[in-house]
């Protein structure tokens, strides 16, 4: 199917993905002044008095904002502020489809990091939670880390942890399949924006002691001078053991796990001869793959994961975001942290049942009724568990 | 019935009166494909090119903003933000019963007048138009007129000009029921926030010249020094033609009509004896009148009106901004302005037929089916004709 050309011819049908609708009867004088004047009063005065009623009194126990500053749209880069909105939409949908969760979808016409952070922290108020959605990097992470200082409602980036969570989940399976443990293995990430980060960093919180970042330039060393920010340099300091040097050929060489969240066909044949024994793909670069399964799989790779959904062992972002929210916001959680996260890779692992377990069939289908009831399960067990549940 | 009480328990039921839902399908891998990605990129890409195919591709034709910052709100003063968002979601769901606007309710934490503007206009581009609401004067003024030079959607401060267009659409019509013209009258107007403001303004802007207005202090002359702030100065350049001095007892001292905005019983019977003959008292604070319709008619005012829904002649705001935003969004105006809001008052007063027209009964009720499609074709005609439509 052609979706680019169906997709828009839809969506100028729609004209919105999205409606507002009321709850609440209105049909008489008496359900007027109920729901409005001079009935509402009173909910007002009582969150006056205490402002964690506004999770009794409103739709903020369940409401997230979906927003983005429109710098980094899909693969389609800064496109503007508003033209993220198609995008954010459609994430709405989905907290709502899968998760339950109402969600908003808003742009925030600013470039400048600190005036976005005031900008969502000046709204939070009306918020359960808070998910940041297609912004570049290394801003997002300024942001994320502004935000979550500032707001004392759970902070977000779905193009970080969401991707991170499902491919911890993806390799937690895979390493079942070819018999290998997650603090043995070496791994090689080529990538260094948003989703690269996250990963590497969750998959470190998780136990991976053996991880080396590729960008542009090639690995990212301490004291390496090209092309570096303040973020690079600090994963630097917790990456790369071996302390390697030169290009992806090099951190690939003998590696377990190849994670590239990077550049289409940017890993050959050879790289994946290089590799150790049953090597493990996720080629998530969309929609054209760091390298296709099928020849990743004839230079000897044993799994192949993409960001694909015609391919198997999708990473889709589908499967962790609203049941990460749904958890969440069930224990009315004050953050998203490390445990929530890993807490949710080991529910969506879980779901691939032993015997099926296979190198096709390392990560549930986004239509998988079984995800979000057990992710938001786990999420709000390890919320609690770690302190952060507020009911 | 006692609304509070039972306002309260049903908001602790209704956690929230507003609900986000999906209107497109989401079954099948297909539909996440249209919707989302991969097939949401080319509406991104449309709007890139285009800015104003978001009116087309999202929601934003038909999505307004219902935005406070919780420093007047109700009667009830500086609740603060949070506090704000019970009637926010009132507004909202009010919007979508009798306009079949989509509305989002937000509340924004800051009290500084340039920081608020710059949070709602950064957060602009999801949005068809805005509704400021309850906001405290003079602020108010302030923030409408620096979101009207900064947007390009229209700005509307329902508080201010929905009361201003219902009190004048009533005065049209109390005027026929006791044969006196708007350009020959003189009003005495009691109150100096949002509404009264307004009030008088539109008044001006329908032909009224003899308007007087009346704060704590007394009359407001040019010239005075006690009491005033920057809105007090403008009005008293554009007020009180007489040069009236002293209290709101020699303001009301023959006037043809009283309108209050302000305080509970600070009207008496003398107040009205002392007026023109077929005195008309809009005492529309609330819940406890200026004067209640008994007493005023006891001392000869031939048509009352209040701002209760249990007394005849309504000022009820519902009656008004559903009809605006219904048409202002029918031609994707980029204002809302005076001749607007003067059509949207002669519409609802023409709601009233001649045949039924009487002192008990000046302006429609809010349960009218007439009134969105009346006012939205009228506000719609006055876009166009003031060269302010976009489609």
């Amino acid at each position: 199917m052609d979706y680019a050309k169906k997709s828009l011819r839809l969506h100028e049908q729609w004209k919105g993905k999205i409606e507002i609708v009321s709850t609440v009867p209105l049909e008489t004088k008496d359900d007027l002044s109920l729901a409005y004047t001079p009935g509402v009063a009173e909910p007002c005065l009582e969150i006056q008095k205490d402002v964690n009623r506004s999770y009794d009194l409103t739709l903020r126990h369940n409401l997230c904002l979906v927003v983005t500053d429109g710098s980094a749209v899909l693969g389609l880069g800064d496109i503007g502020a508003e033209a993220g909105m198609p995008v954010m939409e459609g994430k709405c949908i989905l907290f709502k489809a899968f998760g339950g969760v109402d969600a908003f979808p808003l742009c925030v016409k600013t470039k400048d990091v600190d005036e976005f952070v005031q900008t969502v922290y000046n709204i939070s108020g009306s918020f359960g939670g808070i998910n940041l959605e297609d912004i570049s990097a290394p801003r997002c992470f300024e942001i994320e880390r502004k935000l979550k200082q500032k707001c004392d409602i759970p902070i977000f980036h779905d193009d970080q942890h969401g991707t991170a969570v499902i491919t911890l989940a993806g390799l937690i399976n895979a390493l079942k399949v070819v018999g290998k443990k997650l603090n043995e293995i070496k791994i090689a990430v080529n990538g260094a924006g948003a989703a690269a980060i996250a990963i590497t960093k969750l998959l470190i919180s998780a136990g991976v002691k053996n991880i080396t970042l590729c960008d542009r330039t090639g690995i990212i060393y301490k004291g390496r001078e090209k092309g570096m920010n303040w973020i690079k340099n600090e994963m630097a300091e917790i990456t790369n053991p071996e302390n390697l040097r030169g290009s992806l050929a090099e951190a690939i060489k003998g590696a377990d796990v190849f994670i590239g969240v990077s550049a289409p066909n940017s890993v050959n044949k050879d790289m994946v001869h290089s590799m150790a024994k049953n090597p493990i793909i996720f080629a998530c670069a969309n929609p054209t793959p760091e390298i296709f399964p099928d020849d990743a799989k004839a230079a000897g790779a044993k799994i192949v994961s993409t960001g694909r959904s015609d391919f198997p062992n999708q990473i889709n972002n589908a499967l962790a975001f609203p049941g990460i929210f749904r958890g969440t916001f069930d224990v009315r959680a004050s953050d998203i942290n490390e445990d929530m996260k890993v807490a949710a890779a080991h529910a969506l692992a879980e779901l691939v049942e032993p015997e099926k377990l296979s190198p096709d069939y390392i990560i549930p289908t986004a239509f998988d009724k079984r995800i979000v009831p057990a992710v938001s399960k786990a999420v709000a067990q390890a919320a609690i568990k770690s302190g952060v549940a507020r009911i």
